[in-house]
């Protein structure tokens, strides 16, 4: 066997091995996870509280985003075999990561306690690569996707703990932290590593079946995201609303989106990447505030906002920054990801002034820890320093994440990684051993 | 922008605009969505309970339908999107007609106040429509859909309402008020808006690909279809029941499905529109009184008639309605939801009195409002006035939705609506960018 | 009718009277399912618990199996539509077999007991089906079919009564008695059945699309798995350890898949029937001791050694067991279920040694009910002893399903069922009405 031809294998290989002694060393079960008669009935309210939103979110990562990129027409198996590959790598790093993260803060001895809590985090982080994935999509070689995931996981969970931790803000759905993070890194490794036989290459483009099984994924993606938005919300209240939240924000942005794709169109005629991605951005643009909305028009109308600022991005940003700016975003994840996530994170800022303290109940305390009042009434942050640290944030998550992005963008360039050949953009058969039809079936034409 | 050549965007954008206004002025979270630190051990109980249900229910709608009706080899792009927006648009125009019926009732001042149960119930309201949809699909321009739904909706929650309110009838799974209702109203819509163009097209038809992404649809429809019938009940127990009660009339239809399908082939073939539609009939037969039957072999036998029923009519009542009276069932929803739902409201009607009330615990409370005892043991319905009841609704479900739909389908044909072009019915092309391989792949043939 | 032409309707119309006989001589509701007002707390905290771990198994069995199957390029309405009809054969009969072998257990009269717990076990019932179906996949007509299930069906559930009540061997996830059955029962049965026509046939492959549809089913698969593993685990603590377990396994095992699948190819392309089939096998190789793994390090290295062990099955095994021994395996079960459930068994008797009694709290007891300590801290079995059961389980269902399965593939080459023409093996068109394109698209080449 030639490693030396095709680094990927022996990257994989190091890793597992690599993951397996780290998780040999420091990994162990929390004690909910572990035989302890007498906690048994605490626990019994807690998997039936989070498991089925943990499996929600799961589909989400392996279905949904997997389906969703599988709309081009010569790169179905990579788009949802990768997919695959990067979720459980990354999954595997972001629990190492974010155990060894945790321990440093706390103080203790290095160590990585896996729970129902842990390993849906893992799916978070693991998004955060897909989203990226969604603007590399067809330009990067395996073992490519996996150096970019093995460098942008413990960037991306580094800035979240900052964002929680010190900045104490509330992202409940990670609309900042996982999705604006994902989709600038993405964008900004794009730009890193562009070059001009990436745009208007013949195998970008789907076909009709191709746009169907796209489908599948974004109408999964479209039904958990609810899951999505409330899993770590703190309290059952704040878990339904987090869920009617997102729920009203998708179907208002599912209406805008048709409206606009139409609107926007010559022949007044609908375009599936807006119905398969545009929907979505109200799921996005509600994340950072789905537990804090207390009146179901404000979801409504952030949604409507959010569907109308991606199909109009769909139709005029993204030929502009391909075009002018050299960079190329495949998925078009700044409309979906991008952009909304960034909406998010600006009314997560405005709400602190929308609706009174007293709404809340005693205090602010389950969604902003930092605003909790101590016993003489005082509290950390009051609401205009929350709202600076929400900003802050975005701040942060824009620096971090354009910076480590276009810097992993220009290190995938080096020749030392296997790279896709020019003509090999987009398309499966340099990678995948494809049947017969292959190049007939994402050939045909009129 | 030319707005006047197609006003679908103008009422779409009306809609949105006013449904903003309407959530704005009057929709209010319930308070268990609301912060309150007292109720959330109660919160904790109910979300675990009825989320889940909740979501399956969810992918029935998005999923389930919306890829059910992919099988039309030129339509797939029109069926899983506009399936998508006539559900959002349901959703929000069922939680304000289901909120103003409810306050005009409780003689309180107009407001919609948003739970989970909303948003459960709503998902019901789109379920009446899409089904509606399945009668109507490839005929409608998405204009004409919207002003379909926008007709509808308020009648089938009025009509409901009356049932639940004042017939005190049980219909947990809906097969009278959503299932019959939304058949009958999509039958009498396709008879009022019948032109001979639209039976016999050369569009109308699958492909081999094209069935398979139905049965995506359906299967996913299949297997939560218990999660539909069992969300609403009363008691744990009863959904516990309702849950293998549809499960084992599943079974039993999915059973008869295929015993039927090749035995009325003359070559002993199965066709798959009998699996993807007539395995389907029991979760519909079984729907009204999946909390009240009490013998499994009795959620058996049900079943396994529906599955008959369901096959008998795709095979020769389907084109009987088409070539003699004029009505085209693109779906055949008269087999699925039709006839299996007034099944089910027969069967609702037998069952009272086949099982003593002493087996259902202290009386029929939980299951019949109207047969609640008092403290001197008398109730306001006795069996014989529940079951007149029961078939009450049936007459009345029938009678409105026969002639709203009816007028609905008269309405839909006045050309101030962008009407489909005859060469056009059953086809994405003039309402969707298709890919350069649509028509190939949608007319290749041996 | 000509019955005599094809006996498969008469033999489906045949069990399903006789199943509604039996289910209205012997069937009833467990008290949770029948109304009763004093149990409603006890068992709204069952629902929650089970009833969503229930769901994602039936997503598995419905949507999972059915189209990982639809691989086939001519096979797809086969595939998925089979797939349903022998589930619900299999459930039906299983909940009949099932409930006599408890009765004659218990010395009661012979009834079935339906519950939640009841549907859950006949959907396990139906995976062992299904697996042996994956080997003879288009090989046999559905009569056939059906007559293995019929078969098969008592004997894999007898065999898991003496494993679970004389051997009391500890199989949470079935690796054992599910998997391992399934595998073997239809390895020899393709044995049996073999013939020298089924081999290299050219309706054997895949197209791109199909392919593609098989992911739908192998990503399902691939979620819902924990589930799977975890719903019959008997602690809260048990449950969330199996889902953790199952996750990381199912983690690892994926990549060394990507890993192995490149690395044993000379043109370093991944092959998707790898990634469909060999990313599960973690979930098959962690079942037996789900529940019982305390380190994540230990998931992790079964996961991995069970996606290296089924990459090389597929690449070395399948073709040599074809070739030389004549056991066509059409969807290489022997490495998706056969040897990662070996695996499985192994692993539990050497886990008896690998960790301490008292890591499980007080005893083993909710592991493994043989180990019990009494009040005088005695207990019937020893690790030692349980550990020769475990492997005296995988030696009886080794024997009872090789020798059962290759019986039952004779059976089956009995000319009074109707045989698959040697033309049309792996292929849909005898036994299913196909649009027009059926040929066409499952025959496109370059």
């Amino acid at each position: 066997y030639n490693f030396d031809s095709n680094p990927s294998q022996f990257l994989i290989f190091g890793f597992q091995i690599a993951f397996l002694v780290i998780f040999g060393l420091f990994a162990e079960y929390a004690p909910s996870a572990l035989p302890n008669g007498a906690k048994a009935a605490d626990e019994e309210a807690r998997m039936p509280t989070l498991y089925p939103m943990f499996q929600d979110t799961h589909v989400m990562i392996f279905i949904g985003f997997g389906f969703l990129m599988t709309f081009l027409k010569r790169y179905g198996f990579s788009a949802v075999s990768i997919n695959m590959l990067l979720a459980c790598f990354t999954i595997e790093w972001g629990l190492i990561v974010r155990g060894f993260v945790g321990s440093y803060t706390h103080g203790g001895h290095l160590k990585i306690v896996i729970s129902l809590e842990q390993l849906l985090t893992a799916d978070f982080a693991a998004a955060v690569v897909l989203i990226s994935m969604g603007a590399m999509l067809g330009k990067l070689s395996p073992v490519q996707y996996i150096i970019m995931a093995f460098i942008e996981t413990p960037v991306a969970l580094i800035i979240e703990h900052i964002c929680v931790h010190n900045l104490k803000i509330n992202d409940v759905g990670g609309s900042i932290i996982v999705h604006a993070f994902g989709a600038y890194f993405g964008l900004a490794c794009a730009k890193g590593f562009g070059k001009k036989q990436q745009r208007g290459h013949d195998n970008e483009g789907s076909t009709y079946h191709t746009d169907i099984f796209a489908m599948v994924g974004a109408v999964f993606l479209w039904i958990y995201w609810p899951s999505f938005n409330a899993a770590v919300a703190a309290t059952a209240d704040a878990r339904q609303r987090a869920v009617a939240n997102t729920f009203l924000s998708l179907c208002s942005s599912t209406m805008t989106t048709f409206l606009m794709s139409q609107l926007l169109d010559k022949h007044r005629r609908f375009e599936m990447v807006h119905i398969a991605n545009s929907t979505l951005a109200g799921g996005v643009a509600i994340g950072t505030t789905a537990n804090v909305v207390l009146e179901p028009f404000h979801a409504m109308l952030i949604g409507s906002l959010a569907g109308i600022v991606s199909v109009i991005g769909y139709k005029y940003l993204t030929p502009f920054l391909s075009n002018k700016l050299g960079i190329h975003d495949t998925c078009g994840v700044n409309n979906l990801h991008g952009m909304p996530g960034l909406m998010a994170g600006i009314a997560s800022a405005i709400f602190l002034f929308v609706y009174e303290e007293s709404r809340y109940g005693q205090d602010y305390s389950t969604i902003y820890s930092g605003m909790t009042r101590g016993a003489d009434g005082s509290r950390a942050f009051d609401e205009k320093t929350q709202a600076i640290n929400q900003l802050l944030a975005i701040g942060l998550v824009l620096l971090s994440s354009i910076i480590t992005g276009y810097v992993t963008g220009f290190l995938l360039k080096i020749k030392i990684w296997d790279q896709v050949r020019d003509a090999e953009y987009f398309a499966d058969a340099d990678y995948f051993e494809t049947p017969g039809d292959y190049d007939f079936t994402s050939r045909i034409i009129t």
